[in-house]
């Protein structure tokens, strides 16, 4: 199953990858799983989200989860809430703070450790927002305009023109990867072309100011086999459209929303993600809430229908959030230590990128 | 005459603006240096160059000189060392530390004060690059396309692909103009689409993120009258060709370069700058070293001849250049003088856009 669900830092997919070199990256996952089982302290994790909402289930199992999963298993993971590119493709930041607010909520409800991982968001980092410019320089506008991603979110975008911003996120992300000079980004498939270009620029970075020295390594790709999950009304989760149960909703939201998710006419529950695409998501949901197979707990339901299996797939979230709401309210009273965890986030991000600016000045003879 | 020689931030000269257009800015040019007479403390001026060798006689009478002027008139000057926009176009930095080194010394050496004037590089200043994010968010890809600026340069580059850095320069440009407030931009009748850009900006970034409230002025182009200037081989002045005379060139070194210049076939010298341009050149450069007409210079030298004229020429330069040769030598002597002067002209630019950015930020709901 291809990651449809809440890649990271953008959520439009694409398919862009010939199935050949995909298979190439996939098995490449693969060895890096078990390299990571093995070392843990080889490897950094750059990943992170646009803060234009909480974040909902698809979030949870498509990105989330693994992050932690990654952090528990002992590679240093850093998350950028990209506060920049929320104006990538629309005029007003909207709440912006209340969105940072939430997004950080979450992730320290969802069991990420700011005293391991790193916390920070664009706006705060200065030295990591200037290495654009040398990488600007390392692109040609022709490779920009190739950039399957970037062609299909302006495609999306609709009548809208395409933003300077938005043109160059690709060079923006490389940044983000480079400064820490993190080793794994864990993508979905539509996601690495944003990989690739990260990888030309840490190359070409690395020929022409360093004489080939390893200024920058290049990172690789960790593709996770997130779960295609729908939301209530059959189409991608998504906040705008208001169909998908977000961490942060109590537990009378969830079986509300869950109760008008849509099914078919069949009275017999079955999981086939081909034929019957919602009734699988929904059993998906379940299997993943409780460990189970989503075959076993469709047999289990049988022939009791779309009511019994709603009131499962809710009683399976709400436990299963349990622990995480209990936990996301009792941050919440504490307005000041959130704020602390994005202070010394951002103070330690700015460490490192003022270091990797520092030599990035030194190589390419600016260090006057 | 139009501004062909040594226009700021850049050396390739287009023309683009309608001349109905034209008139109206160069209007408002001439009003401004009325306000500028009575009121220099209203003015903060922004201006640079890349630091890609010494400076010639070109550039002394295109901008350094106007700039000494507008600083002596009272009005506050912001020079940037565009170090970063050295990789616009070329793959390698070459000597940039050495060239940003001659700059500062052109810089002190033709009267620009430094106790005045803010002079710093832009690698060393974070806080204006990071302008570059909300900015980019502001244009549109078309628009950038259309830079009539980025087009020239672009084709001028010959084969070589377009970068992104080039690409964006316009908006980098906006960066530095806007971070410290610059409300006055002089430039040559080809950079004026640059100026229309950060204006746009400006205007955008206020109601899109400000509520209309003026964080950033839009600024004014001062147009420069600047003379054309020659090289010797007859071509416009470039250091890459080896036909001008730099302002740290020795008075052998200058004989010997105008010895080699251009003329033509005709005994009696005269000043006709369509007909004869190398021939009127000459007798400008003289001019402008003597504050003497050149039509008067002409009919002195007379029936003698080109080798009069040159003669005269040299003489005229050496004289003309020679205290600012002095100082040039004298400061060359102490690097600790040059390294502080560049250092704290970046304290003083980093302070600056520091507290832009800071504003930047809250107006954007990104100060959490």
């Amino acid at each position: 199953m291809t990651a449809k669900v809440a890649p990271n830092l953008r959520e439009i997919p694409v398919t862009v990858v010939a199935d050949d070199s995909f298979a190439v990256v996939a098995n490449r996952s693969a060895q890096l799983e078990h390299e990571i089982a093995e070392h843990p302290d080889r490897f950094r994790v750059l990943t992170g989200d646009r803060p234009t909402g909480p974040l909902h289930l698809g979030h949870y199992f498509g990105t989330l989860a693994n992050r932690v999963r990654l952090q528990r298993a002992g590679v240093e993971v850093f998350l950028v809430i990209a506060d920049y590119q929320v104006i990538t493709d629309r005029d007003s930041v909207g709440n912006l703070s209340g969105n940072v607010r939430e997004l950080l909520l979450d992730y320290l409800a969802a069991g990420v450790d700011p005293t391991t991982a790193t916390i920070f968001t664009h706006s705060a980092v200065p030295a990591l927002n200037q290495l654009m410019l040398p990488f600007l320089s390392l692109v040609s506008v022709a490779e920009l305009h190739r950039n399957p991603t970037v062609k299909a979110e302006a495609e999306a975008a609709g009548g809208r023109a395409l933003s300077g911003l938005l043109f160059t996120y690709p060079v923006h992300q490389a940044a983000d990867i480079l400064f820490c000079r993190g080793n794994l980004v864990p993508v979905g498939k539509d996601q690495l072309p944003h990989v690739e270009m990260t990888r030309l620029i840490a190359r070409r970075f690395n020929e022409r100011f360093a004489a080939g020295a390893e200024v920058f390594p290049a990172p690789d790709a960790l593709i996770s086999d997130a779960p295609l999950l729908l939301g209530v009304d059959g189409t991608k989760m998504s906040k705008s459209r208001d169909n998908a149960v977000e961490l942060r909703d109590n537990e009378d939201r969830t079986a509300r929303l869950i109760r008008r998710a849509k099914t078919d006419g069949e009275r017999t529950v079955s999981y086939e993600p081909h034929r019957r695409p919602e009734v699988a998501s929904l059993l998906l949901i379940a299997a993943l809430c409780t460990g189970r197979a989503p075959q076993d707990l469709a047999e289990e339901i049988g022939g009791r229908g779309a009511a019994a299996l709603k009131a499962l797939v809710t009683e399976a979230i709400n436990e299963y959030l349990r622990p995480l709401r209990k936990r996301r309210q009792a941050i919440a009273t504490d307005p000041g230590y959130l704020r602390q965890v994005l202070l010394e986030g951002n103070a330690r991000a700015n460490q490192i990128a003022e270091q990797t600016l520092q030599q990035v000045r030194s190589v390419m003879d600016m260090a006057y």
